[in-house]
């Protein structure tokens, strides 16, 4: 089909979801992308540029014309299109803007003018507010003959004169009451705001912690400027996650699967860098050792096993510890009875490798002290490696920095380190 | 505080979200939070419970007397009963499902009854619905006669007389429209519902791939059973993350930073155990070369070099895998180009890094074939890398097992043992 027949497309195409299109455009090559959008592209709208990855956005947006460009993004709120704006360069953010109507340019700069990853830019400023002496039944009036509501709406926000939120109505609670109920009767009890200025990862946090549909966005004197609703919250946790993930195994955080090979290379490469940095210096630790490996040649063997346990055990320890700095299941009330457990997991699991493990290394190498050796440079390793997992994250955070970003390669390189000179300076001074 | 004075306890400990203190019972120690609970437990309700972490809860309910728990039970939805039954023991189920009224107990068994991680299981019972010949006027007098309404509704979902779901109307587009706007006229064109079997994980896709809010639950003959809200969804989503990162890492995925040490080390064990076997193989491929080794011992420093930069760029590949098949990023349309992508990637940093460290090591040896030999042993072991990190974990989806789990050991060993025989072997080869 991609090469001719541009009504079949549209026929295949139409009845999917916008989100389901832009995976599809996302997962074809790019000959095949170019292909589509030639045949496809006067029906591109604002929902499927929403959806799509930002490097493949990037591509689309060059090769729509400009009027379907203007038409697709006029459709969206606000919200999405500054999501969209972010990611691009100048000259791309000039021909959207100029394809706005005056009024959500104006809002759309505005929001471009809060940080970064902050509330302001997450927020719809399309919010529904009402007077908190208002009724019901005058409420539902007014809600009648708006010209023009948002697509998605869960409160009715309840503001004073000047602005200043003071509560919320759900929309199920103002179904369910008579026509004469004031709105401050029924009012949710437990509401919160969010500051235009927080980040965005407190804001993911907060609603999650307190189960929130939407929060009120207020500015530096308490006035309302926006609405942040659930579905934006729970993009921003799944990108968190990513980020998580992807920083623990020292790939860019912006990397995605669509990338190309040069672009995925620039990610990968600056971890490789500092490994490899790493790496020297635990071959140095080896290479202090050279007469005592040249002595004894299954220690070469033997060596790697006690550094991988090591890193394997750290890593574990490492995850959980990341994890729950995430969560804030750890925290400086806590971190001290965390850091102690993981010490008596370390000697725990430390005491049953060395069994196991010395007496393999004395089975295979008829020599018992070879596996006392072993056994106690596995103990020492598994317990700074238990420790290294938790405490280098602890202390990231609270240099201010993501434990997610380089604990890995601390931590492996400790447990590299610690475990090449416990083996084999144990060995030198034992075996020889 | 906590060891004297209930009433000033309750004034400082009232005012906060369940959430958060539950979040304060989890971070203090065990003793603690006998204390805690000693004095505080006729305040206990049952957000609290549903908020605490698993491993905690199960103590908690244990130190409750009989009556607080069932007044605790009874104020609960049925999503959030089923949520707390789930994970307790036989006894400890049947105390609490005795404290359920007749009418929620039934309703609670019934779900019970769908499997483990199902639909079934996450949906609330309690639905609003209406015929969709009514007028939004007529919906409107019906809900407020109605006696009970569940705490958070967002559509009202049009049924047939035989219980089929036919659509649904958002309460924001009810409470704009005029009161003789018929149902069926107002509602919104995309629906989808969602099977009660179909497993967890897709359900948090979908809502999060369709920006959903609630969707309704159907059985096997498309009736009305039931509705999923977004938060349980973003609660899904986000212990589906905990377990693809806590798998990576090898650590068992229900593990949590407030388990025992016991519990900690029985979690971690398996996986070291696993690691314990494979580094022993990575170890006899060493051994197979040991007379290279005795002959130049500096290869002994350099060989750990080769395999480290290995499982690094196989975890970087791996963690990249991982994550898009959970997004359903990665799928079998783009699974060959990807690889193609990946054995690309692997190349190039090959090559970089067999430039850099080729070159240091003839520095440091000044003998121009070591550099070769390490170099090459880079290319082999960097692409080797690369395929292995999204292979491993296309195969194992294939195979309709998690990725995650277990990919890790698998592209190490690969790394490893590579890594070290094409080391060993070149320098066996060319140096000797």
């Amino acid at each position: 089909v991609e090469a001719e027949d541009a009504a079949r497309l549209r026929d295949l195409v139409d009845p999917l979801h916008a989100a389901d299109i832009a995976d599809l455009l996302e997962q074809i090559g790019p000959s095949a992308r170019r292909d589509f959008l030639h045949l496809y592209s006067p029906e591109i709208d604002g929902d499927i540029l929403s959806e799509l990855d930002e490097s493949i956005r990037e591509e689309v947006i060059e090769a729509l014309p400009k009027e379907v460009l203007a038409e697709a993004v006029r459709e969206l709120e606000t919200d999405d299109v500054v999501d969209i704006l972010e990611d691009l360069e100048e000259p791309q953010q000039a021909i959207i803007l100029s394809a706005l109507a005056a009024s959500d340019r104006v809002a759309v700069e505005q929001a471009m003018a809060y940080p970064e990853y902050s509330a302001g830019r997450l927020m719809q400023r399309e919010v529904v507010v009402a007077p908190e002496h208002w009724t019901v039944g005058e409420t539902i009036d007014h809600l009648r003959s708006a010209e023009w509501l948002p697509d998605q709406f869960y409160h009715v926000i309840l503001v004073n004169p000047r602005m200043n939120p003071l509560g919320y109505v759900t929309l199920g609670r103002m179904l369910a009451s008579r026509r004469d109920v004031r709105l401050r009767d029924i009012a949710e009890d437990s509401f919160r705001t969010i500051e235009a200025t927080e980040e965005e990862a407190e804001v993911a946090y907060i609603f999650n912690q307190y189960h929130l549909i939407s929060c009120p966005v207020v500015d530096e004197n308490d006035r309302l400027v926006g609405v942040i609703t659930i579905d934006d919250a729970m993009n921003v946790l799944d990108e968190e996650h990513e980020e998580d993930m992807l920083r623990l195994a020292g790939v860019g955080d912006e990397s995605s699967i669509s990338d190309g090979v040069l672009d995925t290379v620039k990610s990968r490469i600056p971890w490789l860098l500092v490994n490899l940095v790493t790496a020297n210096i635990a071959a140095g630790v080896i290479s202090l050792f050279e007469g005592t490996i040249s002595a004894l040649v299954a220690l070469a063997a033997l060596m790697p096993i006690v550094a991988s346990m090591g890193g394997n055990a750290g890593t574990q320890s490492l995850t959980v510890a990341v994890r729950a700095l995430a969560t804030r299941d750890l925290t400086g009330s806590n971190a001290l009875r965390v850091v102690r457990r993981e010490a008596g997991v370390g000697l725990i699991n430390g005491v049953v490798f060395a069994l196991i493990m010395g007496g393999v290394a004395w089975a295979l190498f008829g020599t018992p002290l070879l596996g006392a050796v072993i056994g106690a440079a596995l103990i020492v390793n598994l317990l700074v490696a238990a420790l290294a997992g938790v405490i280098v994250p602890l202390l990231l955070h609270r240099l201010g920095l993501d434990p997610a970003l380089s604990s890995g390669t601390f931590v492996t390189t400790m447990t590299d380190v610690i475990g090449f000179f416990a083996f084999l300076g144990l060995a030198t001074l034992v075996l020889l």
